[in-house]
């Protein structure tokens, strides 16, 4: 792939970026169409649908990024239909992924092996994960309401059963919905527009340097760390993730304290995303890595924990299992908190190697 | 008070620091019996209490490190007394703090301002707050199980309620006994036993060093701490202490990892106290005072989570109070973690500065 140098345009970059994932993202569509007409392809599909997602997201990112060097309504118009598609396509892993999560955690808590998850290595981390498999024996007419808490594996247990169903069926639901979203004429639209990409990329006369914009995009990465709560997370154990965990008020809600670190996690995304089309391939900075991944684990963390806190407020549950869902959703509540540190420490290497040249 | 130098012998300064420590158990002991004729007098009560429970273990502290010097029927006979009287006398201060310390947790994890404790400063922390002042509007008929959950600060209020109602009845029946301790004939028997302390100990004529006595005691601490998973300890959201947490089995309970540290909190102890015999006065080296609290903070965190999840298995309580008080467990036993943590700063500073002398 081009590399930027001085006998290579902004153009020729930019253009070589675009093609290369317009190219990923109509190749991952066609596995993906042909792993769902096959029975045994529902790894295949689930690859293709992640390396869909991903070409979606460094598209839209780098039309924004880098939005004063394309045709304004052409790159205006594909962005909120790219962020539609990798939204809907996404769905469908996170509720398997989270469901996961949350056995994982049930398992630790009550200090029972976890049971390994039955998909092959590569897909997805444990998301296909069938429903009925969660290795908890519920006791016969354990849901009923009159029984008395049998001890707190009971509650486990049974919380394991309630999440296993409602993350199930919020799962298939997306699955349904996914699936009518790759039949949509909306769909064929997005389609058309990023195979018009891959021949070739709607550029403007516009002369303004590659750097000058990504250095943009990593300004405003800056600017939403600064605005983060970053010495109180790097202090061990501060408790300020569960903080509101019990409130009514959805503004004081934990939720709202998670909004500037969902944000920054988009930005540290355009930011990743703006750095691959300046060299030119994907590839990482170890450090951005490890601040993303924490970044993400705070994302996943946080809305295990909402699912939690939402399935304790199922009507006619025992008590047994809405005190093992309130242990679990402070469980997750902390490693937000944990997700949170971990950035504090990642960001602190990374901006302390750019002092350092 | 004696110091350790050439002048004074072991028996002198064994002798001054227990004598010291019998005389302050006695003025304790009449300061209590004073304030509690006095209607205005509970708070004096509560301080002329502890002081006799300081009292009380510093000199069964001592009697045990210093074992060799002193007349053994008489020392071995007198320990369990004072413990005996230090643990009657500690119950009622604990349920009081430990209500306490539930209820601010409560108020933090609700967003709710923590309601000022009535009590006057110099009292034991927070430990004379009233019952029915846990500064939450319970709703009525809201401990009625037909009715659904209606918001989680409803449990947060009503598992407040719960845990007020049960810790306020443990902490009435503590402080009858500790009335009925003072006036039996066990007690007159301890008392007496001191004041024969205060005027002269009883030594034997052996001549072992005292500080290779101390040391004694410091290695065996030593010995507790190599035991302790200290480096898990260090690593900040290792997520440990709540591991087992919705565990069935007894034996997997989180009460069980908490076993060690327990009995290196009681180490530490007899490790101060010796290093007090020594100098001559107490007083405490800033590190072991942060290792010490650190351990206090771990055995008063764990006993709160355990009243929490103690109250979950209340039979007939709506799914919202259990919900929350499974969030209250969760959290204390992260403070459980946390206080690990903390000693393992504090110790490690420790070991350092004695390396570096």
């Amino acid at each position: 792939m081009a590399q930027l140098n001085h006998e290579t345009t902004t153009g020729d970059v930019l253009s070589a970026y675009l093609q290369g994932q317009a190219t990923e993202f109509l190749r991952s569509l066609r596995l993906h169409r042909e792993s769902t007409t096959d029975a045994q392809g529902a790894e295949e599909s689930l690859l293709a649908a992640r390396a869909l997602r991903r070409a979606a997201r460094r598209i839209g990112g780098t039309l924004h990024t880098f939005r004063p060097l394309l045709d304004q309504e052409w790159a205006a118009g594909l962005r909120p239909e790219l962020a539609w598609l990798s939204g809907t396509l996404a769905r469908e892993h996170a509720y398997a992924a989270r469901l996961v999560r949350l056995l994982d955690a049930l398992h630790r808590l009550s200090g029972a092996p976890a049971v390994p998850a039955p998909v092959a290595a590569g897909a997805v981390a444990g998301g296909g994960r069938s429903a009925g498999r969660n290795g908890w024996a519920v006791p016969r007419g354990a849901d009923d309401q009159s029984s008395a808490p049998r001890g707190l594996t009971v509650g486990a247990a049974k919380a394991a059963a309630l999440l296993e169903r409602q993350l199930t069926l919020a799962r298939t639901r997306a699955h349904s919905a996914a699936l009518q979203a790759f039949g949509s004429s909306r769909f064929h639209a997005v389609a058309d527009n990023v195979a018009v990409l891959a021949s070739e990329v709607p550029l403007t006369r516009a002369t303004d340097d590659l750097k000058l914009l990504a250095a943009g995009a990593e300004e405003e990465l800056t600017n939403a760390v600064a605005a983060l709560p970053l010495g109180q997370a790097g202090h061990p154990y501060n408790a300020e993730a569960l903080t509101h965990g019990l409130a009514a008020d959805a503004d004081a809600a934990p939720e709202a304290q998670d909004v500037p670190w969902l944000k920054t996690r988009d930005l540290l995304r355009l930011h990743r995303y703006a750095r691959e089309v300046l060299a030119g391939c994907p590839g990482d900075d170890l450090r951005l890595a490890d601040a993303s991944r924490a970044l993400d684990r705070h994302r996943d963390a946080a809305d295990a924990a909402s699912a939690a806190a939402s399935a304790a407020r199922t009507p006619r549950i025992a008590p047994a299992t809405a005190y093992a869902l309130g242990v679990l959703h402070a469980d997750q509540r902390h490693e937000v908190e944990a997700a949170r540190f971990a950035f504090h420490q990642a960001w602190l290497r990374e901006t302390e190697a750019v002092s350092t040249p």
